[in-house]
């Protein structure tokens, strides 16, 4: 049999952002969010399903896998597996075009790649939707990556919700805005609290209850002016919304601080710039780098000023990306 | 008439934070607050009502005053002027003995020796508690800085409280506890957001009225930890409130931001020594300096680790200080 499949799967960035789940086990978040992909973010994965193997063979950048990220994969394998009533351990291989590990969601992209790659490849057609809601038991944020372009994930937090009622769907496609995330790397090291922490955390915060209480509001201000493509309409939301999961991390027990000096400096930068007249606005994922949100006509000025900073390491220039594929180009 | 009289006063740190008001006009804040005397951190003040004068003359550093400092004093001598019924205007020279403008509430310590001052040279015979009292309406933390050592500041928020019932009172004397405020000054820049202006923007921030609901169990924890001079059993409440107070900031309409990147960076490290065995914990009053609190014997070793540090532009090592009291060394 010759199951090899390979899918591709872009990161996302979330304008209203994924903080905390009602079930852990199933990854069932506790409000709805909004992103867009990055299309100059990209995971690609192979997966082959062999009766031959032992145990599942699970390399990242060519690198075996380490007992973390193994054990994760090979839950998602399971899932899989499940689904389409198989046993065959699989080979899986994967490698990310950027830095790894630097809490840029590359848990999202890749995540995203395994559940098209690994279905396929297990024999399974399934939905887009049926996709997102395998993506997301893998990594919450994966469920974004499935649809193309701007996308929301739908919450579904009522207590007689079911697994498949919490999904992504597309919001618009990726050229409907030309958009620009100018992403400002200013660390590489892993992240030393993982989002899964995090989100596990988030309900030790005094302020969860406040935020998810007044989010449905901001959420459906956002989406407006995502849908009217008005960038200065969402913008100060945006902003409120990165620093808001912020402060939500770094109130619970124990604290959870992910801002490094770097981090600090570029978002005054971005407001400094802003009143000099540039329509920029920042937002963070659960790690220090800052992403600032941008029309196309002003990412080439944004990206040459964040280049000068000392302590910025990479800038990555990204418009809206597609949503997961299938790719003819195997990784082994 | 010669009533020509000088105070000195002490600045303060504050342990549990103090951060809106239910009365901006009379600053009765929204909670109780705690905090010990700095007697690195010096103000003095010289004030004479003198019949001649056409107007207060207001002269701070050797230099008169800013139009929005005049008149934050002349409200104040207005106060001392009704309540000892008298018309004179005054000459009021003040000084300070550290940086001013930078965030170390330095308004305590100048509106607590102002009261002083003003008072006597009025006329006046006040009790510790009426002269907290005046201070208080000049500048909030003032009226912690008219007792001696670690003192704590009641609230009285209920409905039928007056201006009288906010004050504060001693807990322990300066000598009760050696316990040292390793500062690190990591900006001379006046702040961008004053404190009055941060205090009127509590009430915009989600998260005001969960903080108020659970601080009086921080409260008490914290008291406790204090009166049997725990510096372990506090700490982590002491950092958890600072971080609390700015994530308030950070989470009002429009947004306040105090920190600099040095204030991450001295953050960071504080966290980190302390993995490695030192019991040292930080706190911030509402600007980017960051207050290292340590035990006597740790203070020289933290003080050199912080002076290492390129961004860090002085360190002050402060014990608990003194209360308000006179002074026979006149400034003119």
């Amino acid at each position: 049999m010759s199951n090899k499949t390979t899918a591709i799967a872009n990161s996302n960035i979330a304008f209203i952002k994924y903080w905390g789940n009602f079930d852990a086990r199933l990854r069932m978040p506790l409000n709805d969010s909004l992103s867009m992909n990055l299309d100059a973010l990209v995971t690609e994965t192979t997966v082959e399903f062999d009766d031959a193997l032992k145990s599942d063979e699970i390399v990242v950048g060519g690198e075996p896998a380490d007992e973390k990220t193994k054990t994760r994969v090979v839950e998602h394998l399971n899932r899989i597996r499940a689904e389409a009533k198989i046993e065959a351990c699989a080979r899986v291989h994967s490698r990310n075009n950027f830095p790894s590990a630097t809490g840029l969601a590359s848990s999202a992209s890749a995540f995203a790649a395994l559940t098209l790659a690994g279905a396929r490849a297990a024999g399974l057609e399934l939905s887009e939707r049926a996709l997102s809601i395998l993506a997301r038991q893998g990594s919450g944020s994966a469920a974004r990556s499935i649809p193309a372009g701007f996308t929301e994930w739908l919450a579904a937090t009522n207590v007689t919700s079911t697994s498949e009622q919490s999904y992504a769907r597309q919001l618009m496609p990726p050229d409907a805005w030309d958009l620009k995330d100018v992403i400002a790397i200013v660390s590489r090291d892993a992240k030393k609290v993982g989002s899964s922490e995090g989100h596990a955390a988030a309900n030790t915060s005094p302020f969860l209850g406040e935020r998810l209480a007044r989010l449905p509001i901001r959420y459906h201000r956002v989406r407006r002016e995502l849908l009217n493509k008005n960038l200065q309409g969402m913008g100060a939301d945006i902003e409120a919304e990165a620093i808001e999961l912020h402060t939500l991390a770094m109130t619970s027990r124990p604290p959870i601080f992910y801002w490094t000096p770097a981090t600090v400096r570029v978002m005054d930068a971005v407001r400094q710039w802003r009143e000099e007249g540039l329509e920029a606005y920042f937002t963070l994922d659960a790690g220090p780098n800052v992403h600032v949100l941008v029309e196309a006509k002003d990412s080439d000025e944004i990206a040459a000023r964040l280049r000068t900073f000392a302590d910025v390491q990479e800038v990555i220039v990204s418009g809206a990306g597609e949503g997961t594929r299938l790719s003819e180009e195997h990784l082994f």
